[in-house]
């Protein structure tokens, strides 16, 4: 169901020829400009519409449609680049009749050549013509927005008589370039656009955010929310935010799941930390770790590297009150090795996804991160000439 | 040679059983007390003889001897860990005749075991009655400090009169834990404690810590130099600098060649930036990124990646004034994608080793990074339990 799962939400998904055989331009329109939200990508090298985006929701926070492609980054393409993205937004707005400002673009696939733009607006406008609050029109959004995902990805979880609903694509790595992931997220409950901010960001931390594979984030990296209103109703603050967070992490552990070269998942729940932030950050840079993840993809027990990892951190550490453990069996505390039984602990971890915890011994701090093992199927994957 | 090139100093390398069947504790021994200096790891978890070296050089400068093994990094392995490594310089220290502060200690090889002390002390023992000054004894310790390393690393370079050697070990990974690299450097130059310190921190800056393999600082990583002063020749300042800086590029480039799964060593020139350290840091940036490592693989010229990649950065850079080359052909300028000639270029690098250019048209700050490309071989070996 996922964007047409809230009322007030059109979709569709068509292939405009940027690819060369699959969907590749996608449509959210809400039926009113309504209050909207968006968290994007940190990378100085943003793609042009990322760039608008941002300036466009510094003007308005009340949008309404979005119009994305697969097949081109948009990134690295200069001024040419914003005026295509400008184009983009400008052509949603006409079908839909409303300003160019009123339209979100985002971009994912190759970075460096610009779009197609001969292929692009002739399909933005097709795409326009076909929009439905169908599922199947979600399931054609959601299939136009991939690159090298395998499946699509789609999450709806509600409150009292109203719903959130999202897709996404990634974040495993698009061939050519950059991995990107992108996000968008509906909902029909009704919320001012600076608690819909407030909570689309605290979400996306504890989801998108600690989801760490390629260790890179992208030049298009967006994850976007609207709010329709439609159900007329005010949600609880909590519930709201709690039920965005489902979304956000359900999406998350599918593009996990969905990983190129990628044979595990493993969750590793950091804690005992001096504040959360702290936490996400030690997650990071063990999840960052290239040695820490080929032992994950060996299946090995390999504490040392872990503990090797989290003192590189610019976090203090103290390795003597730090506490590792595999599927709950405690494999390092006090500073030393612990007592296990390793063939048994082996064997466990041997069958697939594992959860790794790390009690820093320092405070209340946590976060829960996850990552994939890295493969010799992803780099082989990943060197391949573009 | 190495380190029995320069007048004064003695070295051996036994085998004490600590590996099975190979060589694993050498020793440096100088004729008297000379000038020491140490840059070690800043891994918060540092092992236990990091931990006493670093003390032992701040109550003095001055030091007899270095004792090391193999097979055993002696890292997290709590207050047993630091009485092990005290009495490896106190056995040192008795075969010489020295006080144990004037012995430093390293160590190289698993996390986490406490060191066979039946073996070390006695292996310690011999290794101390089979010190000489010829360049046999030289390659012995030179081999006695290796892990998984498959060559010696060796390397002298001189002055008028006055010579800098030596030996290193690692850098591509510790199997079965953590990378680290060891080198150890002697000169017979007549050099102040304060001086060497100063030039062994520079040339370390842009050697071993210009080398980004597997993007971690171990727990152990060590580089010591002793002067002897026996050529009672006191260098000029700048030519001793370019002479340490000469020995230390090339035992890092030797590492970098004999990294374990690697089959392209990749230079690249950082140059344009604000000031020396942003440069190595982008360039540390860059070649932290398992993506663009992977292209490196692949033959690939992704600069797309590269550039996603320096925009993660915390250092401020302008994609519109970043210039990238490889091999001399300009491939991404003003913020887009260059022309030039693809099918050429990318038979140029096919060949094996490249090198790349990145100017950040910002300034005039310059730094040369080394990496090695991520190949599936490196991911197969370092996923390989324990």
């Amino acid at each position: 169901m996922s964007v047409t799962a809230a009322v007030g939400f059109s979709a569709s998904g068509v292939a405009a020829g940027i690819k060369p055989d699959a969907l590749d331009i996608a449509v959210i329109v809400a039926d009113e400009p309504v209050p909207t939200a968006g968290v994007f990508t940190l990378n100085q090298a943003a793609a042009a519409p990322v760039v608008l985006d941002r300036e466009s929701l510094g003007r308005s926070a009340l949008k309404r449609g979005i119009v994305i492609n697969s097949g081109c980054a948009n990134a690295a393409t200069g001024d040419q680049g914003i005026a295509n993205s400008l184009a983009m937004a400008g052509t949603l707005a006409d079908q839909i009749g409303c300003e160019p400002g009123d339209v979100l673009v985002s971009s994912t696939g190759t970075i460096g050549p610009q779009l197609p733009m001969d292929l692009v607006l002739p399909g933005i406008r097709f795409a326009a013509s076909r929009i439905s609050t169908t599922e199947e029109s979600a399931v054609l959004a959601a299939r136009a927005i991939l690159t090298t995902d395998s499946v699509i990805k789609q999450s709806v979880a509600g409150g009292d008589n109203w719903v959130v609903g999202g897709m996404s694509k990634g974040s495993g790595m698009v061939r050519p370039n950059m991995a990107t992931m992108l996000a968008f997220i509906t909902t029909d409950a009704l919320v001012e656009p600076t608690v819909l901010n407030d909570v689309l960001r605290s979400a996306v931390d504890v989801s998108f955010n600690s989801l760490n594979i390629d260790g890179c984030e992208s030049t298009n990296d967006s994850v976007i929310v609207m709010a329709s209103g439609a159900s007329r109703i005010v949600p609880d603050h909590d519930q709201f935010a709690s039920v965005m967070e489902e979304v956000c992490r359900d999406l998350a552990l599918q593009m996990a799941a969905d990983a190129e070269g990628a044979s595990r998942v493993v969750t590793i729940d950091v804690n005992g930390a001096s504040d959360d932030g702290s936490a996400r950050a030690l997650g990071r840079t063990v999840t960052d770790s290239a040695l820490v993840r080929s032992s994950f993809y060996g299946g090995d027990v390999n504490w040392g590297r872990i503990l090797g990892a989290l003192g590189t951190s610019v976090i203090d550490i103290d390795p003597a009150r730090i506490t590792v453990g595999y599927e709950g069996v405690t494999v390092f505390e006090e500073g030393m090795v612990a007592a296990f039984d390793e063939p048994d602990l082996l064997e466990t971890i041997e069958a697939g996804d594992f959860s790794i915890t790390i009690d820093l011994g320092d405070g209340d701090g946590r976060a829960i991160v996850v990552t994939t093992d890295l493969t010799p199927e992803y780099v082989a994957f990943n060197g391949e000439r573009s």
